[in-house]
């Protein structure tokens, strides 16, 4: 069966990183057709909408997306997009790699990120000129469907012994307790270990010992922030991937922006798009391939060529060709 | 002129690590009357209030509180609390110590913490079994007057040179959009430098070089998260003081909490409480006092004695015993 897999590179180094992770993709025996649109500050420049009609639809309907980065216009581009595809949960593995500077090698993370509500979904009011206020959303029906997500993917048949539930409910009793209460419950129901942490304690904590945590659950906003702190103790955003997953569709991209201090360069280090390119192959359940590419790329992080980023003067093409190589 | 303390001990080693930061203050040539109330899960136990109103009233009406730490009723003993002495920014230092492990030992940032609304004032409802909402309030005045402390703070007359304001306003455009905008104009019209970082990007960075930080100005949910991570950075939340200012009276508190497993031990380390007692009495103008209780906590971190959370054997008592004869 032919897979459609939409293809929007977006703004600046997304528009190297995204056609390198396409050519490992093309590289591999698998049956994708591709489709690419566009998406970010230049198609706003020159048409005024950041996301089009069309490839908001192309993401809506095709099986897979592989986005690159946005610009300013970020926020437009991927709440959206997540949307799209439907996505409730957002996937983020911070995973140091042998051979890469980090402050903290053992680091070894998957974030489960609640991906629709929190302040994501809040609706703002700018009440008077001197208030304004947020109305962030908690349900249980989303807190369960992320809830089964992660029991899937940490329980007893995974590789994970359970999962993390992160929070802030000693605050946001109602949100972040309806939270907390609804995932531990979907847990202990299916005979899923779980623990939990206040996202403060979190940030603390893993900066002294990453390897007391494994599988982390966590509202939107705070998955987005502990995530990019993650990705600090691993040695910065360049090499993480990630997935926002929806019943029926996903869409992957790396977690870093645009970079336009080397946009057009040639130098952009695609690695982070070629593992989000991993896991919407492991998605597509195609996990040979999937497990091919990881091996690939890790073995050139090892071994080089490097881009610059990682202290080396190889270009994207370079890296890129290596992978495949590799594969 | 006496100055009236009033000291809250609190729960496990807060009923140890406060007398000790308030016998470091007797050894001073201060006018300083002590008077002791409780708070915190034990009376909670004893009489069902975790706050009981003479421990609020003593706070509201004191010059300065000395807070040790509370158990489960963290939450409702440190809020009304800063509400008591009507705080409208809590300060947290995060700097490294020499001889003190530590995964980024070249920290030294300071957190000017937005501390009256957020999620903090927010309003929650329950709405259906469903659904529940958190309303986060965001106002021009908090926003100002946190600005008005940040300039003088970090301003041309201070030892910094302007500071960071960190936010998310590419998500909650209206809420931290107006934090964000009023706080870059007061600066403006101070004449104080500023720059700006996304709460998540702020998260990536200073993991890989907190020197390209100095004071950050963030809001009050922002600032709990990010001062523990930046507490991970510095070796754990140990050693970390905080201060609660109002317009008319302070709250100061070290960030950790009751520490069970050592409490009763008499080996808890009063290192925070003592630099929390330093911060006392800078804000009441004891400025050589306050440098000298500073020097003298730096000198016992360097050479001893140590508690066992730093690899030592000595006791409370040492520790406290050995700063003041370094007064
Ligand atoms: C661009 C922004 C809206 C986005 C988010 O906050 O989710 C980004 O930070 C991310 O983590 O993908
Ligand atoms: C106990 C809790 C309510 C408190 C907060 O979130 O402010 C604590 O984490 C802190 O940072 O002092």
């Amino acid at each position: 069966m032919t897979h459609e897999i939409a293809v929007i590179p977006g703004d600046g180094i997304g528009q190297e990183v995204t056609p390198a992770a396409v050519e490992v993709l093309e590289a591999l025996d698998v049956d994708f057709s591709f489709t690419e649109a566009e998406a970010g500050d230049a198609v706003k420049e020159a048409t005024g909408e950041a996301l089009p009609d069309e490839t908001y639809e192309l993401a809506a309907t095709a099986d897979a997306t592989l986005f690159g980065a946005a610009g300013k216009t970020a926020a437009d581009v991927i709440l959206p997009l997540r949307e799209a595809v439907g996505s409730f949960v957002n996937i983020r593995p911070a995973k140091a790699y042998p051979g890469i500077d980090a402050v903290r090698p053992e680091t070894d993370l998957v974030f489960l990120r609640e991906n629709t509500e929190g302040v994501y979904s809040g609706h703002e009011d700018r009440l008077t000129e001197d208030v304004a206020t947020l109305t962030r959303v908690t349900t249980q029906s989303a807190s369960e469907q992320l809830a089964e997500f992660a029991c899937e993917y940490a329980g007893p048949e995974s590789d994970h012994d359970g999962f993390t539930i992160a929070h802030k409910a000693n605050v946001m009793r109602e949100t972040d307790g309806l939270f907390r209460d609804t995932v531990a419950e979907v847990a202990a129901d299916n005979g899923v270990d779980t623990d939990e942490v206040l996202i403060d304690a979190f940030a603390t904590k893993v900066c002294l010992d990453p390897t007391q945590f494994d599988v982390i659950v966590c509202p939107n906003l705070a998955g987005d922030v502990l995530s990019d702190l993650a990705a600090g103790l691993v040695g910065g955003l360049g090499l993480l991937p990630s997935a926002n997953i929806g019943p029926d569709r996903g869409l992957f991209e790396p977690v870093h922006g645009t970079a336009p201090d080397i946009a057009g360069e040639g130098v952009a280090n695609p690695a982070a798009t070629i593992i989000s390119a991993a896991m919407l192959l492991e998605y597509l359940e195609y996990d040979e391939e999937a497990a091919a590419v990881h091996a690939a790329v890790e073995e050139t992080l090892a071994d080089g060529p490097r881009t610059p980023d990682l202290g080396g003067e190889a270009s994207t093409t370079d890296v890129t060709a290596a992978v495949i190589e590799r594969l």
